[in-house]
């Protein structure tokens, strides 16, 4: 790939101007990095364009030149996915001064946002019209539309409200030959051929770079029911899923599952949380109901409680009885990937299996990486609901990570291969960047690689977009 | 496309055994042409094998000769996509022999089936183990579930559960070179690169042939709540659409439009359907509510009543007070496609557009065709809430077809030209076909084309798979 030449560099910055170009090391320096520092790039030029012409005008630039181009958004993503890779001849070019609302319908329950938009502000800007937008994960003060979409995020809500795939109606998408496709609808049904937008979702920007979407809003929960249960073990949140799931049927929002390391280790470095009981147990569930008549989720909750604790499947639990007491719970929940940060590096495995597997995997991938490597420690955690586990692995205590990310591709291999024999996935929500290429390759359905390799030379045949990423 | 040889045929009949290999005019005379009897076609052969492996030899056959192949389900779609069109060189392949469930996993919520499947079937077993299959439509007595996904079915709860694509965990899939593409998975949630699966819905047989999908199980309601009101004007509709939401929220699964015109023709040719109403009115609504806790379906249906009578949006109203007289609501609504055909031949207009321009278009279509067609009958019903209009025109009364005919291209371009000005799409639920080709040249969004022939290109560079379809 040929490096980024004055004569491009002069181009690009005609169409961004000074305030959108940036060439100082210090102003690359956060680009150039990840969230976690697992991976670090080079890049000579940062672009920041203000418009969806101007991001046209740098794709078609790109493309004349062959010059690759690594798109950013929010960067904080888990994969490594935004961090160049190819040796310094790629443009940075982040999407965040894109950040206009440009249409949200309260009637018709759509919104129609830039790339740039930070999620957590869609959420508020939906909120203040009334309106749900119900996507939601740890990162969303600062993770973009663009990044969430570009890597078909998932959080907290998926079990009701699916992952932002199925809330994309539309999308405006600039090509890697820097055309711009624009399929921006507003339209809850349209067969018009295939679905090309479904492409750009979760190729994290292999494909073209996502400018816009039109997402669905939904009806604002007027009850909330929220609960933290202590469970003996992933087996009884299991049948308790089962049981929530029979009387709350559409209601059931949220079901997260904490072990007590992930708890001790909120507990240990996070302000403002307390244990909710005077026992400590092994595992606990955060389960959260929503109705949009008043009543109908506590209503429900009651049911789920009362028959939960009549099969011995819950041995404490606690209901949110106030929006602090509800934030307080979820703060449990929420502040586990932060608090894992200050408890040193970590392996982190973003599993799923199917739902009625979650037991069978905690067991088997936990007694792996006992067996492998004694000393080590597991933290699983994550959205029963969905089959989805984050399986995180700690060296012993005061290990420095270096012995830990030397054995990083045999525990790997160890927790993926319980997973892949389950029909699970290495990869449920966080994608494939740079970190999960070799996975992929080894644990993908026999024939998608080549596939993905076959769309990837069609759609982007220099191999311009994010090179180095996903395929 | 070179005709099906001697040879060729005789490894097919190898393949499927004489049972499964048809050459009598007579056998393949259903299969050559559709449901309305708006197209016929030409094919020396149709092949019924019975299993995946019989399907992967015969698209190996046909792919070392280069022979066409048109994959058929139910054959009850409305574009001709099952239909051949180049003239007696392409093999009928009709998957209704591959109609085992294969696993229903009812604590997982998930079922695995294969193409041939009729949709009833998979309803009736879903509810034998207590669960919900939500894909409904008229046609669910004999289509299949691999027409359903190969079209992206829609039908009468996507307000709430989504089209067929959203109900899709996994496919099995039988590509143009013969290979079989195995991702049966019952995952939630797989971020494992690009979603190949989306490219085969909805791709009508051009892609590949799909033999087996896993689909999503929904809890079973508990509560139901059916209302069949008569409103003013498509307006009062939407108000009423907006009111239902505010309150139901989840719960509301169907909210269905018909003008008077699609009763009158019900009451004329159905049997065992009756006025609920002693005054005629022009539009009606039926809406229905769903809850996984009893008594929560009908609470709401009372409050968007109360309301809804206070804002004067009702005329009048019956509420379902039996499973007979839920049934006999339904009945106005789902015998509507029905009781056309006896009217004779009609022009079908599958729209959508924003749910809030749902009026404006059906006031600006109506008034397109009564200026240009003076006598032309006009029949509007659909799903509202997911602003899909079923727009169909009839001749004037004794006319035979012949003329409404000869009139189709240009009432098309009235009709889709007002959709595509309201961002809307002309083929909301029932894809393209050869009915709807042109269409997609004239209204697709820019750029959509190419890239839907050039990702054809790639998966079928022979162009075996159903061709003349779509692209």
């Amino acid at each position: 790939m040929p490096e980024v030449s004055d004569a491009v560099r002069r181009d690009l910055k005609t169409v961004v101007g000074a305030a959108g170009i940036f060439t100082d090391p210090a102003d690359l320096e956060a680009h150039l990095v990840d969230e976690r520092r697992a991976f670090r790039g080079v890049a000579p030029v940062l672009l920041k364009p203000a418009s969806t012409d101007e991001v046209v005008a740098i794709v078609q630039i790109c493309a004349d030149a062959g010059v690759g181009i690594v798109p950013q958004g929010g960067r904080t993503g888990l994969c490594g996915g935004t961090v160049p890779v190819t040796g310094g001849g790629e443009v940075l070019v982040s999407l965040e001064r894109l950040r206009r609302i440009r249409e949200l319908d309260a009637q018709g329950f759509t919104m129609t946002c830039e790339a740039g938009c930070i999620l957590q502000t869609l959420q508020h800007e939906a909120e203040s019209a009334d309106r749900l937008f119900p996507l939601s994960l740890a990162a969303e003060g600062s993770c973009t539309i663009g990044g969430n979409l570009s890597t078909n995020a998932g959080g907290i809500n998926v079990l009701r409200y699916g992952m932002a795939r199925s809330l994309t109606l539309g999308l405006e998408v600039v090509l890697p030959d820097g055309t711009l496709w624009d399929d921006l609808g507003a339209l809850r049904k349209d067969n018009r051929g295939y679905d090309l937008k479904q492409l750009f979702i979760g190729a994290e920007g292999t494909l073209g770079i996502i400018t816009a979407a039109t997402m669905e809003l939904f009806p604002r929960p007027r009850d909330v029911d929220t609960a933290f249960l202590a469970v003996a073990d992933p087996e009884a949140a299991l049948q308790l899923f089962a049981v929530a799931r029979e009387v709350a049927a559409d209601m059931m929002v949220a079901f997260e599952l904490n072990d007590r390391n992930a708890l001790d280790m909120v507990f240990q470095h996070m302000d403002g949380v307390r244990d909710p009981f005077p026992t400590r147990y092994s595992w606990y569930v955060l389960l959260e109901l929503t109705a949009g008549v008043d009543g109908h989720a506590r209503a429900a909750g009651e049911q789920i409680l009362a028959a939960a604790f009549q099969r011995g499947l819950v041995l404490d639990g606690v209901r949110a009885d106030s929006l602090a007491h509800r934030a307080g719970l979820w703060r449990l929940r929420e502040t586990v990937t932060e608090a894992q940060k200050h408890e040193g590096r970590s392996l982190k495995h973003d599993i799923s299996v199917p739902v009625v597997a979650v037991p069978q995997f905690i067991d088997e991938a936990t007694a792996a990486v006992r067996r492998g490597w004694p000393g080590y420690r597991v933290l699983a955690f994550g959205h029963v609901g969905d089959g989805n586990i984050h399986f995180n692995v700690f060296g012993p205590p005061g290990n420095d990570g270096e012995q830990l990310f030397a054995e990083s591709e045999a525990i790997e291999d160890a927790v993926f291969a319980i997973a892949d024999r389950m029909q699970g996935s290495f990869s449920a929500e966080h994608g494939i960047g740079q970190l999960k290429r070799r996975a992929l390759r080894q644990y993908a359905p026999a024939g998608s690689l080549e596939m993905m390799k076959a769309l990837k030379r069609t759609l982007d045949p220099q191999g311009i977009m994010n090179p180095g990423k996903v395929v």
